[in-house]
């Protein structure tokens, strides 16, 4: 078998075998394939596409090409949860101690933030101490014992989709939905939680900019799941503006904080709820939806998830009082208000843009060795659809470096966009995808 | 500008402006841009093609990648002669005499044979002490002084081009009509002819294998020719199989050397002719097709053309002897009669096949540092459509080396393909591509 002629079958559109698909990847990871055979095949794969199958089978090999991790020493039904990535995407922080509070085991390995999407572990990072390294005894046994562990992935997980993300990244080939959804599901399907519950975002600040696209991709990821034998959930939400008000670290996980509280943003609450509902209903703790949200607004209204949250953070050594008192968390030392010039409704928001503020800051990573500035990013002060005055306040910009954040308070002007009422209202989640179809709200 | 965002506009088929074109070969021969982004950009291109526009911004990028060669120096109207590459093409050696005894200067600067077909300067050094690096000075004093010099080429010709065939060669992006036109007609022109003649090769034995492709690719560098104001005609001819009978390099000498003398294989001698018909119109020697023709006839008759070769030979430090009397050209130890089983008609053969076998035997270059056997190599005993009875000689193997002489034997009767009489008369000329339009024969 001859690299050459898997890059020339792919390129005039024959189907590739899954002995071909083998052979690329394994000799692609050991090194044996060169970078530019790989980039013309991914480019001659982005143009021609692949099939159900490939796809498959792609993904398959990609996780054959590492280790994976066994979850059976946690009792219970594991359900994992994946975000296809977003602007002040804090999720898992709220919705962890949630669903762990009903009982249900909540354990993810999370990566770090690169580009304009942040990372949950460097969120965590704001509460002193908290450790993200867990060795796998202590990993099981929160599991077990507290229903929740969130560390960084140690093991050498997928290497092959490792290599491949690196040479789509700088070869413009990451923008294909059978390479998107196969870089995904083979991190996911090599932990092998029972079943998987999948946010594709769409819009401004997300991977896929249209309802066609996240729709597709999120079909794509529930037939991978669903053909590796696990129960495979999408939901399809809104990333036109940044989720909730914060976006930057120790920003986030103080709204996160503010939400298991029950005071956090109405868009980033009833996110937690929906995503939490499928998580119930896939680790059969309910009946029904409804049974199920309820049960999760409980966890809020009663200080349970909370507490779950207090419980999480002191077992893996961070200092509970930063959660009790946010105040303590990283702190800026320049917060500046951005005013609105006019009077009207806010149209939009480039959630991307945003997203890039908070890089330009110094909270993300520009490169995986960027240092990350926990205290630094932005706080809307309104979302799409509300009515301004001149002069109010649309966002305040948290940061060190005052030319920085002068930059930025500039720049939010031009990408929040106010105008007239707009005519149709805006919608959290777009649709559910399931191995049975698409259900569109 | 960066190379990302160029493979993205052609990976999304949008034209690429002539500055990206520029910034892409200036940089990928100054290696800043890495060989996976240009591969990346080479399968988009072979995926979404090239407009006119941006593959003469390709030529002409190449070109400035390098050197180029001023014949200023030489008197007259300087026409080129190019074929894109086919078996037992002695062409060079046949008609550059005759159209050089027609006061019109044939200078060439020649590529070494590489793959299963051979190279010009190969077969001429089948002459003993023949000469093919020349100084400036002996190379335009040839030209002006007897009309005909043939050399390597010693300058830095489109680099850029050289640099990229070998990544397509291994990325499985050749077969572009962009691509192959912008790497041959940026060779050509960069030396300063004032008109170009092409014979495109059609057939088995040639890069294009089908009628419909051969033409475009004639187009296109009819095109691009024309688009740098240097007036371009392509010929569409029959590599169905070999040309002439003799593939191999002395072989092919001796072949050529017969032909001046009036003794040729009729397919190859007609070609010459053609080509010559062509060289001379553009070179403003004569009126029309007929008197050409009948010119180039005469040089043959006349004995003219075989002084000429005679004469160039000479100044370019040959031994003559060798063109007097041809049985002092390298001689192989093996000479084997490759014999038909049956009675028939030639039906095809294997052009492409054949060049193989004058590879098994060594009278190509596997990879550009193989040694050349001059003296092996095939000559055919039939063309297509003759009549043969069992027992007829089909082919002479000439080798060194036994086993594989034995090996081509029985290889050969294999790609010769005896039956019943073809319906349809071949053709060695299919079509004559200006930049006023094509006509078919």
């Amino acid at each position: 078998m001859r690299m050459y002629d898997i890059i020339k079958n792919k390129r005039d559109g024959i189907e590739l075998s899954t002995k071909e698909i083998n052979f690329f990847i394994e000799n692609y990871t050991s090194g044996n394939i060169p970078d530019y055979q790989a980039a013309a095949l991914l480019m001659a794969i982005y143009c021609n596409k692949m099939n159900k199958r490939e796809t498959l089978d792609l993904t398959k090999a990609m996780i054959n090409s590492g280790d994976t991790v066994d979850l059976s020493h946690i009792k219970g039904i594991k359900v994992d949860k994946h975000s296809t990535g977003g602007v002040g995407d804090k999720t898992t922080i709220a919705l962890g101690p949630m669903v762990a509070s009903c009982g249900i085991p909540f354990v993810k390995m999370s990566g770090r933030g690169l580009g304009h999407t942040g990372g949950t572990l460097d969120k965590l990072e704001s509460i002193k101490d908290f450790k993200v390294e867990l060795s796998s005894k202590d990993f099981f046994e929160a599991a077990n014992n507290i229903n929740i562990a969130i560390c960084s992935q140690t093991a050498n997980i997928t290497p092959a989709d490792k290599k491949l993300y690196s040479l789509r990244d700088v070869t413009a080939t990451v923008e294909n939905i059978s390479l998107i959804a196969g870089s995904i599901m083979s991190k996911k399907l090599a932990i092998g939680s029972d079943a998987i519950v999948l946010d594709v975002k769409v819009g401004s600040g997300a991977f896929m900019k249209d309802l066609d696209s996240a729709l597709t991709l999120a079909k794509e990821m529930v037939d991978l799941g669903t053909g590796f034998g696990r129960e495979t959930v999408a939901i399809v939400t809104n990333m036109d503006e940044p989720l909730g008000y914060a976006v930057g670290n120790a920003l986030e996980v103080k709204e996160a904080i503010e939400t298991l509280k029950g005071n956090g943003p109405k868009d980033f609450y009833e996110l937690c709820l929906s995503l939490g509902t499928k998580l119930l209903l896939l680790a059969k703790r309910c009946e029904n939806e409804s049974e199920a949200r309820e049960l999760l607004i409980d966890t809020v209204d009663s200080g349970r998830a909370y507490k779950k949250l207090l419980e999480f953070v002191e077992n893996q050594g961070g200092d509970i009082s930063y959660i009790e008192n946010t105040k303590l968390l990283p702190k800026a030392n320049y917060i500046v208000e951005v005013k609105s010039d006019t009077d009207g409704f806010i149209k939009s928001m480039n959630a991307e843009k945003v997203g890039e503020c908070s890089l330009i800051l110094g909270a993300g990573r520009e490169t995986k060795e960027s240092k990350i500035d926990l205290s630094s990013g932005i706080v809307l002060n309104v979302k799409v659809d509300d009515e301004v005055k001149k002069g109010d306040v649309l966002a305040y910009v948290h940061g060190n470096n005052i030319e920085k954040v002068n930059e930025v308070k500039d720049y939010l002007k031009d990408i929040i966009f106010i105008g007239e009422k707009n005519s149709k209202e805006k919608k959290l989640i777009y649709a559910e995808v399931t191995k049975n179809g698409t259900r569109l709200f």
